[in-house]
């Protein structure tokens, strides 16, 4: 009887950790869970609660399918960056507070599994391409879009990470070189424009002075409430305002993607994170767009996509992620 | 004795053709010579005057190096695209105005060598990262400026073509999502404002009421005469208004170039072509630009830096694309 081996992956994110574990072909999910990342406890505490989650993800799963402790091969983890993945250090997260943190070999050392680390874009991407919506395509541009904006890259079937690891950054990519202001310093970067808290700041200018829009009514009459999830909401209902929100965002996000197509040429442009929530609203637009923009023979060799994996992409990737640098042969025995 | 290999390049312009012979190891150039295109004769003329050239260079090399005729491996073409690479199509190229054009078998049934062909921003690319600008750098952005911009990719030590031979259209990425129309349609393009021909357009556009710049009396009081050659010679020289085009030029460049950093994160940009004659007036500015917009990681892991084949960098990059295609091996016999 053929063995089944199970990798475990691990997504770090800045409020919540998620982790579960797969079987090394792709074909199932086991005890897929998550809990606040509690940050301000400090690195060792939050190795420590990943390293707690590892355990009962392992026991669960052998539980569910009678699995040995040396069936789990080791572990993927998707982290925040900027990173260094030779040395497996988190070089340097906003969100986390950390500077140089040897992240890899600590979750190693307490787990006792074999780990690899790299970003959590990258892992999303990669996790799309093993088993979502860019599945085997050769050229893939995998776009996250959510708090920020980050970007994967597999080019010839590989994840590419540039010469310092820092590749695929495609929020902060000037689409306005005299717009608006990111909070990565640069004037105009897509990020500026179409990330999450971006399409709230548009709603609620597009909302100055007017009173008769849906969006008031499901942020409670406050204007702060305002989320791009209650503007994909009432946009999907036919609230006017939020359609044109809607539809600026696709003709931000158009442009960002059209210049990855001249670029790029890829085979598969997949839009994940609570983008793909839109639906076609958004993604109908978007195509017009890049149509409009890009070259033909490039918008004709690719597909743009919603991300299919949802919820899990991020611990899908990571295990995607540890795979790519620890190939499992389906041997077994 | 070792026996010296030669392979032959072809740069296929709209105005002229390139050829000439290289040692394989990239050691020496021979017989380099060009001869107007005449695209208006029609492609089987164009094609015969391609191999008569590739005859003379033959036989010139022949007597300057005592090669004999099997020492020439084949030869590598660079043409305008969008190609066919796997079929040797030229696909369509307004310049020259070929349709579905099957250049490389032609060239190589009549010249009887083995060919090769790819896109002349790839081979300009190719031929600086072989022996010029960025030799053995991983991660290379090529953009050559001229008449339009292109661009090359050279992604882990390899070129990189995207899924139909369509990637690299830098010069098609959009800096300003309303800014200026550009040939292709879309607005906004780097094209749009830092090609010779943009830059010349922009230097009449601020020469309009100005009598006293040095760019007047070098375009002959014309200012149709105008080109990016005399801006660039006027801003040499002190002409501020000239000074002032070429600072906009670099921010526009500056801007491209951040976000090919941001998404590439490569080891070296090169920029080849008539711009690489500007000197420091323009890459100071521009690596300014890009330290404004690109993130420090991506900023420290780059250099960038000025095309250093000048008028041969098309023809020895087709040479490099053959010997990529056609791996030369050192032993000889």
């Amino acid at each position: 009887m053929t063995r089944t081996r199970f990798v475990l992956g691990v997504d770090l994110g800045g409020t919540k950790i998620s982790v579960g574990a797969m079987k090394a072909d792709g074909s199932g999910q086991h005890a897929m869970h998550s809990l606040p990342t509690l940050a301000a406890d400090g690195a060792d505490s939050v190795v420590d609660r990943i390293c707690a989650m590892i355990e009962t993800t392992i026991t669960q799963t052998m539980r569910e399918t009678g699995a040995a402790r040396d069936d789990f091969l080791g572990v993927g983890i998707g982290s925040p960056g900027p990173l260094d993945r030779e040395q497996g250090l988190v070089i340097t997260t906003p969100n986390l507070g950390w500077t140089d943190f040897p992240l890899r070999d600590r979750v190693s050392n307490i787990s006792g599994l074999r780990a690899t680390l790299d970003n959590d874009a990258n892992c999303a991407t990669l996790g799309e391409w093993w088993i979502g919506a860019a599945r085997g395509a050769q050229n893939v541009v995998g776009i996250t879009i959510g708090t920020g904006i980050g970007g994967g890259l597999i080019l010839n079937g590989k994840l590419y990470h540039g010469a310092s690891d820092a590749a695929g950054e495609i929020g902060h990519t000037t689409i306005d070189s005299t717009g608006r202001r990111c909070k990565c310093g640069n004037y105009g970067c897509l990020e500026a424009y179409a990330s999450g808290p971006a399409i709230a700041d548009r709603a609620r200018e597009a909302l100055v002075g007017v009173n008769d829009s849906m969006m008031i009514t499901m942020a409670d009459g406050d204007l702060a409430n305002i989320t791009a999830q209650i503007v994909y909401d009432a946009s999907k209902k036919g609230d006017e305002l939020a359609r044109e929100v809607v539809r600026e965002t696709a003709r931000f996000i158009g442009t960002g993607v059209a210049n990855l197509l001249n670029i790029f040429n890829p085979n598969v442009v997949v839009l994940a994170g609570g983008v793909a929530q839109a639906g076609e609203d958004l993604f109908g637009p978007v195509r017009a767009e890049v149509r409009r923009r890009a070259f033909k023979p490039n918008v004709e060799a690719c597909r743009i996509v919603p991300g299919e994996l949802g919820g899990t992409a991020g611990v899908v990737g990571a295990v995607a992620t540890y795979i790519a640098q620890y190939p499992v042969y389906p041997a077994g025995a």
